[in-house]
């Protein structure tokens, strides 16, 4: 995932690296990578919460014909992610076994890693961009065109300065804090991580109280990049990362808030949590040598009511729900909720 | 602790080493140990579950003065438990740096490694016994000559059928079946403990649901074993040992049954989370190689009222509450709950 790999255990502070390949996918083509049904793929894995962004915004926003998705095994080998889900161990469309043959087909010896999520030119092969942080903000704002019909409006304009506000917080302090906590490997830096991420858990808590939204009472991409944090919250973060001041399931406002979006068609429907579980156990080894992973937290409490309709709110503003996970993408009943 | 050593890494499956030696300190002196008030010292770590058992029997039978007590680092060092938390670094009584000292000079270079609890004869510096199964049942019903007025009986004569089935399977599927999971280096041993822990728990909580303590209506034995291992399940062993399915605090019964002890006179006040939460997770590298020991989770709920008096019982039975802890074996505040 993101900036994420083994070199973060030589760190005296985890860091996480800047994506490397920034070309933007727009409407007006202005970095030669113009919007086009079908030309691109979306290369994902479900345990990585800034892949799992992207995954969420295009289901919300019903780009799953025009941009179609691979996903790779949840556990790395030593070339990183592979296509070892896919029959032959190759990605059907790419033909490649290792996302890595994409990023070398764009850059040979490139620096930083390779990551996901990563948008693949399928003519080339080449991979376009692997910048997590602007993919989403892309697939609201220059995709318009192939949005379904009743798409929300996940970035509206008027919006956008408080957005990118409560998302620089909810960055700093939880997406990136508990990675902060978790490959710590000095007690300082750990416990200044942990503190931030509960003392940001707790704001949130109160802004969430009375508000079914993190910005206003419609979804927005600050609500989807909330939620892949918190749904891994008590499967890895609390335990594997050491976040244990508290579950998720411990805090009512936020453990309801969490469990409304799982339960809003496009956020949970992509959630697997087997996906989640063994990528982060087995894959650190620096922090997890065993590799065990293990049984709990039961997720069936994840479907359990929220009664966060009764602070209003619309969803999808003036838009519609998106329809069913198309057949090839329903996660394994092993990584849903029971 | 107990039986606990880095040895237990190599293993393929985790076992628990029998204690060693299993003399025993009797009324007759049968063993040519005779019970007798201020001839032995009990060393225990507050950090190891299997001491823990001894040090709350000590107070609940007033034991305190007749058998002085010495304190362990919570941290071992690769020659074992020592007593670096006392005035330059020797037990003031015994005179020895580590506990070591006091197993050579009872048997050189004997097997089984350094455990704790451990009793040693003052006048010889001798080890008398590490025989943590042995040791509480001794106190209960061999040192009764010294036993404070209103000391409960903690293994009445017509319930030990009952409490030694208990212990059994508490024993097997909890005190020792946390530590099976924690030190399981493959995937299906470690499912196999961590389902033997709550199914175990489930069953406890049916039994505890009607019923104030485990046999009977008042404290015995087999509550002070089960409550050595409670205490420390959110502390290390939902997160380090990997037993996640539910936190203790999620479940209603077991946690009122916990906080009900732990604010019974003799056991809480025993409990030190600091130096649990430092010996677990900066000991055990194998599963921990970092060594940064988590904030959480909060002790603060230990005191929450629990309302279990409601199912009746007579915590000590015809006997009394023991006094205050003496001033010099006051818990710190950094391992009482705030």
């Amino acid at each position: 995932m993101s900036g994420e790999d083994n070199r973060a255990y030589g760190h005296k502070t985890f860091s996480r690296s800047r994506s490397h390949f920034r070309d933007r996918i727009t409407a007006d083509g202005r970095d030669g990578w113009p919007v086009e049904a079908g030309r691109y793929r979306l290369v994902v894995s479900r345990a990585c919460p800034w892949a799992s962004r992207a995954v969420i915004s295009r289901r919300l926003l019903g780009l799953e014909e025009a941009l179609p998705m691979a996903v790779a095994d949840p556990i790395q080998d030593d070339r990183s992610w592979r296509f070892t889900l896919d029959p032959g161990g190759r990605d059907p469309v790419l033909g490649i076994r290792y996302l890595a043959e994409a990023y070398e087909r764009r850059e040979t010896d490139h620096p930083g890693g390779v990551s996901v999520p990563a948008v693949v030119d399928v003519p080339s092969g080449r991979l376009v961009t692997n910048d997590y942080q602007q993919l989403t903000l892309d697939l609201a704002t220059q995709w318009t065109a192939l949005h379904r019909e009743g798409a929300p409006d996940l970035y509206p304009d008027g919006r956008r300065d408080e957005i990118d506000e409560v998302m620089a917080e909810v960055y700093e302090d939880l997406n990136n804090g508990v990675y902060r906590a978790g490959f710590a490997t000095h007690q300082a830096e750990y416990e200044k991580a942990c503190t931030a991420v509960f003392r940001r858990l707790e704001l949130l808590a109160e802004r969430l109280a009375g508000q079914r939204y993190l910005v206003g009472d419609t979804l927005t991409e600050a609500d989807i990049r909330l939620f892949t944090t918190l749904v891994r919250f008590d499967a890895v973060y609390h335990g594997h990362f050491k976040c244990n001041r508290w579950k998720l399931a411990e805090d009512p406002v936020l453990w309801a808030y969490a469990r409304d979006l799982f339960q809003t068609p496009g956020f949970g429907d992509t959630v697997d949590f087997d996906h989640i579980k063994r990528h982060y156990y087995r894959v650190h080894t620096g922090i997890n040598p065993t590799g065990i992973v293990p049984l709990g937290p039961d997720p069936g409490g994840w479907l359990a009511p929220h009664h966060r309709e009764e602070l209003g709110g619309h969803p999808f503003g003036d838009g519609t729900a998106p329809g069913p996970v198309p057949p090839g993408e329903r996660v394994a009943p092993e990584g849903r909720p029971a």
